[in-house]
């Protein structure tokens, strides 16, 4: 392995997080707060570590495969991480490590977990940096890199396919440099228009950029301790809106951007994604409804619209607690954890053309069993799917649920309840953030052992598993 | 579709019930209760309807394929099903229809959920006839139809590979009317070795009898309100290393039984079963000892060995609650529910050796993400497996998660709380019988509609989904 290539792209993450720590910084100085010392250490450690990281591990090649590619994102999203809890334990806003470690993942990872019990008792700078860290981690950190720092090879493709969630990366266009770069742009521009609308509707500002920000990654951290349910029926209307604008695949945002306008609704994905947001949507209306949870229809349909939204797109936000709600709809919260959005969103869970291709499979099976002679290709959104696609999604689809069940395991001895335990796990594992039962509002009741197996359920679960794997196997670091 | 060969097969299966029905007609004659009438009625009912079909639907040729194999198998089932459950009604020990159905289908799919809520005022003809479906069902009515009625065609490999649990049926002898007789006679040498063990170790001759049918089929129809809590430790540990046995590949007691021990002891399913289910035992009495939960240590393990044995087997007896056990145990036993056994034995569950194909696919993935270009076949038992049986067993996976999820949804509104619900879902899906919450000893706490999803979803486990999908496609009956 090219160890070298490794450690320049883990020191240019740090030197890119020193960078970002300064919009807090800014923050907390225009808020006249005592969190900006915090700030600054953290940043100078940033910037040395990602010094000495560049200088001291100059590569000899450039040349980097696939392996390199996994290497690379787990390291930087853990070594991200660990440098990034630190203004939360510096501030002394969350004093122990690992349950600022815990939030920092939670954030990067865009889940929205928390171990803040009262969150409107932190600091503007510290809520900031919090909130920030969906935002960056949204699109992925190594996206931002490759869209900010030129000179890196074509290569970096592997790096975007570790990174980019879903099974097929769409090669926008010829560069990935280029292609990691309209990306971002869509993103910055689509979040800027959130933030103008939630303004404009009469959300403070510092709120509307925040919420903004959780919107966007489809994370979850809010500002209030009440999440979204104290803002008007409105916002919430808007942010549910754009949750679901950013659960959509952003190529087809790009097509829409060069006035292929015709190409993008063609998606079937896109129409599944709308289609099951509108089935639950119908099926928890009725069934809150029917058990007479809200006074009004409109308030019912409103609130089952919002947590629709923000389960399926994996951000977390609530403007209730579905806790209070008949099992019924409980039942298709608790599975809807597990969809997530399309591929190439910012969205967490397993992604709907996953689910999709899985169901191509089955039939595919079906029909075989009973032609057994038969021999049928898996097409999706009109191409034939390489048969090696379609066993990667399969052995995706087996690992993530056996990941799933350790982490449930894990965790199990130290849940009050299966409902909390099973809906902890699912949740850090699609990098939504609420759960069931004891985890309704933040993750208090598990201990420090749990925190941490729930902290690399995130990690494990933002970054599609293989390339942790990858990354920790000792045959990626003895083997030549 | 030949559908008169489908009537024939139906109509065979008919006769051998009402054969098989003498046998609690004697029981409830020997032990003078009214319920005889019920059995002699019922009888007569099928001895009609199958001569009718078998007179009436005369077929033109004798082939037939994997499709008639699919549908004779479902539809076997589901009229052995609704005959059997007549004598319930009958009777009126169990007056409602739904609620016999349930005990009934729960019977002959070797689940042992019951809606029964005092198992001890049920006469002693309908207990044998409770007990002895599990019997019947376990090794699978066709298996036994083929054993006993001659001059099937050779073809008749279709329905034993329909009714076959597990991935790949092993061929013991040419002739699948022979294998079927060979796997039979060991099925009831080995009931008749626990019933004469359970009787020498002091239980009523009634007693041994009836839980022998429910360890062999793997069912968990008891006959006390007790279950198992009530016998000696040397009877309990009896029970639990029967249930242990009938989850083991039958195949490999026919090499024992030719003298092949060596090759029957190289089966890595096997050691893989014996792995887990000693892994388990460890965890669950180390946890339960940490937890006081028992004054013993002999206690302690005695019961995590034999709810282990229990569970993974899905024969679902019971020595204690395990609502009661510590969360970590709970977490183990109710993930444990979807194991299974072997491949080949009566347990029902995704069977340990679909979980070792999985396994390997997720190894291959994993190889072949680092190095693009290897092509690498999947082994299991020394041998390699076709790249068919490869997808086959991943789109198994896939429908099997979704079928559970369904089932899951369809029961979640008549559910008390998500625990309950889940394992209700688990318990019947893969027939093990109990579950956690309101159903840990019976189901009586769902309504109509829930028992008959739930009925539905033990016909679905034990059938391993594909053959009733199969049966109940409309392009299966509309076109030639």
């Amino acid at each position: 392995m090219n160890r070298r290539m490794v450690a320049q792209t883990v020191g240019r993450i740090l030197l890119s997080e020193a960078g970002l720590l300064i919009l807090p910084l800014i923050v907390s100085v225009i808020y006249k707060e005592s969190c900006v010392l915090s700030f600054l250490i953290t940043a100078v450690i940033a910037l040395v570590l990602g010094l000495i990281l560049l200088l001291c591990f100059k590569p000899a090649n450039k040349l980097i495969y696939a392996k390199e590619g996994f290497v690379s994102v787990s390291l930087a999203w853990i070594v991200l991480s660990l440098v990034g809890c630190l203004p939360f334990i510096i501030s002394g806003e969350i004093p122990g490590f690992i349950d600022a470690l815990f939030e920092t993942v939670s954030g990067f990872t865009t889940t929205g977990a928390s171990i803040v019990r009262n969150v409107e008792n932190l600091s503007h700078g510290i809520l900031f940096w919090r909130s920030f860290t969906h935002w960056v981690g949204g699109m992925g950190i190594l996206v931002f890199i490759m869209a900010i720092i030129p000179n890196m090879s074509d290569r970096s493709i592997h790096i975007m396919r570790a990174e980019m969630p879903g099974p097929i990366v769409g090669k926008l266009v010829p560069k990935a440099k280029d292609t990691a770069k309209i990306l971002y742009l869509l993103y910055i521009g689509i979040t800027v228009l959130e933030m103008a609308i939630l303004f404009f509707e009469g959300m403070p500002l510092f709120h509307s950029v925040l919420l903004s920000f959780g919107t966007a990654g489809t994370g979850g951290f809010g500002v209030l301790n009440s999440s979204i349910a104290s803002y008007t029926p409105a916002q919430q209307y808007t942010i549910a809106i754009f949750m679901l604008l950013f659960g959509v695949n952003f190529n087809l945002y790009f097509l829409v951007l060069i006035g292929k306008l015709k190409d993008a609704i063609k998606s079937t994905e896109l129409w599944v994604y709308l289609g099951i947001v509108a089935t639950v949507i119908t099926a928890v209306t009725l069934n809150l409804r029917l058990s007479h949870v809200y006074s009004t229809l409109s308030e019912t349909f409103r609130i089952s619209f919002f947590e629709t939204s923000a389960i399926i797109t994996t951000t977390g936000y609530a403007v209730d607690d579905f806790n209070n709600w008949p099992m019924f709809s409980k039942g298709i919260i608790l599975i809807l954890m597990f969809f997530g959005g399309c591929a190439g969103s910012t969205a967490g869970g397993f992604k709907i053309s996953r689910l999709m291709l899985l169901m191509k499979v089955v039939r595919r099976e079906l029909k075989v069993l009973v032609h057994p002679r038969s021999v049928i290709n898996i097409k999706l959104e009109g191409k034939t799917v390489e048969e090696t696609v379609v066993r990667n999604v399969c052995g995706y689809f087996a690992i993530y649920i056996c990941c799933f069940v350790v982490i449930f395991i894990l965790i199990a001895g130290n849940s009050p309840d299966i409902q909390t335990g099973f809906s902890a796990a699912a949740s850090c594992f699609n990098n939504v953030g609420p759960g069931f039962g004891a985890i309704a509002t933040n993750y208090c009741c598990y201990n420090a052992f749990s925190k941490l197996v729930l902290t690399a359920a995130m990690l494990l679960g933002r970054l599609e598993i293989f390339p942790l794997i990858v990354c920790f196997s000792p045959s990626t670091w003895t083997r030549r």
